[in-house]
């Protein structure tokens, strides 16, 4: 094994970006050390210097990426620029882990993955930290396992993302079309829009309500209420939203063999049936029925249940990932998550909002990608503060 | 308080009939005595004179109408038939309630609510038996007393409804397009598809999933995934299914200042917001955002919750609407659910197939009954076994 270390360049020293080049900084991250850091604004070139005396510090991400001082770099900037930080990026050789959401349209964050696709030799991972947490890697690894058998349905209440108007207001750019590209599908729920299609798998058409501008004094969405059809019969829902202060965050998943519901990310709940559920219900006779409508047959001997607790660890793991993407700079151990799955996230978030401005059902699997941007341009430019996109 | 005994006809002496008319001739329903039962089934005669001998017994239910045995009757026969007896025993002056659906598609179920309405002298109700029970009436009351404020948006997910094939194979007519009208939606969840909207209100438009024989060799729906749209940003989710043996039935609702939880329809949990929540989030200041983002706002200071335990009643309370019916006969007292709200259900329920059928949201205000009542009769017409419908 190879445990060079990675010299990582830091674009956008802002509270996350600030945050990984601590982890780094200060040795949490195994086989990376802090190359350099970029902000294009001088207050942070005073700050970097404070807390990273000795660290190269640039203005220009460009400059940074040809300075020689870094061998990768996280792009922790507002989601639009994510795609052409990493494209810019990989075509100079420097290993790239993008931030989610991977970007606001998926023109661009194709265009992303198809040049990141002609350069495989150069690492391109996404910071989807919370593929990391136990309560979710334990799940993954029971689905794939095929126990539980096909998904039947599956729905994600998530509304923990409670933000008060004084969040918005901090920014100029939060929120809207044109800096921010949408409001809680772009940057609170891309979490569980990720760890959701990980594990349910990538859904194929979706319908969705969404409210903007509903609660809050934003012009993009702070409700959402959606549907998916993952074809043959599965369907899902999901619904999220930044108003609900005593948020709720449950996922229960149905399968031909068994079941699992996840409630505040820590308590797990799986169901195991003694057989193929179909079958089950082919081995009752018209007896049995009668048992089960008079409440004499037991159908908890049909199943077994086992709870487990987990310690909340929401918001954490970043450090794990930042370590397997160096380990796969090092020695090609296998990203938690590859940068071109980060094209789902924002496939299904652009999708429920085309879905929501156009009323109709969203094809997920044959996008309508171009109809999307001109959507959202028009939004742009109804708001007037920012360019629009191409 | 005039307490004379309204003579219940039953018509249809099958395992709901049945069930009536014991309640009655055991004395259980005050204010009710039994005054004949009907039933085409000659087998059901014999049944009805061995368990209750010398009550007047009819195998055409015209003809009990018109026999002055009886003051009032319920319909316990497939849901085809309820509106057409409905209209039969209104307009000879005879008091009905209805067994819940109030029919199968809206048309018919207009017409029994027109021709009821003329007829105000006569008690019209339905049997929605799980309007009395105590966790919904609480929350009903809390609801309307207007704390919570409006609705912002609603989940029930209720899958407790397992039923094996042998179940579907007892009856020719069970879940047919021709005898039942419908599976899952018609049949099991009635009962929330009323008390959903008691609750939160009728909604404007349904978009809906519907699999067709899913999981059960039928011709109609045994899963159904649908996102409901209130109007000003209000929206709601319903999920059921027939083939989840670990049944789920949780139900969520958020309100302006507060929000409902109920988990298998005995535990509530309340919360209480200290004042509306857009005024909360109003008063934060960015610091508060600051102390949040680290964790050190503590959020429960600004709601209190309360949880409530109810005995499991699901099913029961027959008694209670038969009871109420005579009292509404006899003296006026309000009636638990007047026979005019079964329409809700029976509307809701064809909008989902409908809109399963056609790919389409349904505007469920402005109902396209003729629309549906002609993709009901394709498939009666395809299955071959039943009559269509006009």
């Amino acid at each position: 094994m190879n445990d060079k270390s990675v010299r990582l360049g830091i674009i956008g020293f802002g509270a996350q970006g600030g945050v990984y080049a601590g982890f780094v900084a200060e040795g949490k991250v195994k086989g990376m050390s802090l190359g350099a850091i970029c902000d294009i604004d001088p207050a942070k070139k005073r700050l970097a210097e404070e807390q990273h005396p000795g660290v190269a510090f640039y203005d220009d991400y460009i400059a940074m990426l040809d300075s020689g001082d870094v061998d990768a770099v996280v792009t922790t900037v507002p989601h639009y620029l994510h795609p052409e930080m990493t494209i810019a990026a990989i075509g100079k050789g420097i290993h790239t882990l993008t931030e989610k959401p991977a970007g606001v349209y998926t023109k661009q964050v194709e265009q992303m993955n198809e040049f990141a696709a002609a350069h495989p030799e150069t690492t391109f991972a996404i910071m989807f930290n919370q593929r990391t947490n136990p309560v979710y890697t334990d799940l993954k690894d029971l689905i794939d396992s095929g126990e539980l058998g096909r998904l039947r349905h599956t729905s994600w209440i998530i509304t923990t993302w409670w933000r008060p108007q004084a969040y918005y207001d901090q920014s100029e750019w939060r929120a809207t079309w044109g800096g921010e590209g949408g409001g809680v599908l772009v940057n609170q729920a891309p979490h569980q829009l990720d760890l959701w299609q990980w594990l349910a798998g990538t859904p194929q058409k979706v319908f969705a309500k969404l409210a903007f501008g509903f609660q809050r004094d934003i012009a993009t969405e702070d409700e959402v209420n959606a549907l998916v059809d993952f074809g043959d019969g599965a369907t899902g829902h999901f619904l999220t939203s930044t108003s609900d202060i005593a948020g709720t965050d449950r996922l229960e998943m149905l399968f031909d063999a068994g079941k699992i519901v996840v409630d505040a990310s820590t308590k797990v709940t799986i169901t195991r049936l003694t057989q193929d559920e179909r079958s089950i219900s082919d081995s009752m006779s018209v007896a049995d029925v009668g048992r089960l409508f008079k409440g004499e047959m037991n159908t908890a001997d049909l199943f077994s249940t086992e709870v487990k607790e987990y310690e909340s660890v929401w918001g954490a793991q970043h450090v794990d990932v930042l370590t397997n993407f160096a380990a796969h700079i090092n020695d090609g151990t296998p990203l938690i998550a590859d940068g071109a799955e980060g094209i789902n996230g924002v496939r299904l978030a652009s999708g429920m909002q085309l879905s929501a401005w156009t009323g109709r059902e969203i094809d997920l699997v044959d996008f309508p990608a171009e109809e999307y941007l001109r959507e959202l341009n028009q939004r742009i430019e109804a708001e007037g503060k920012y360019p629009t996109r191409s």
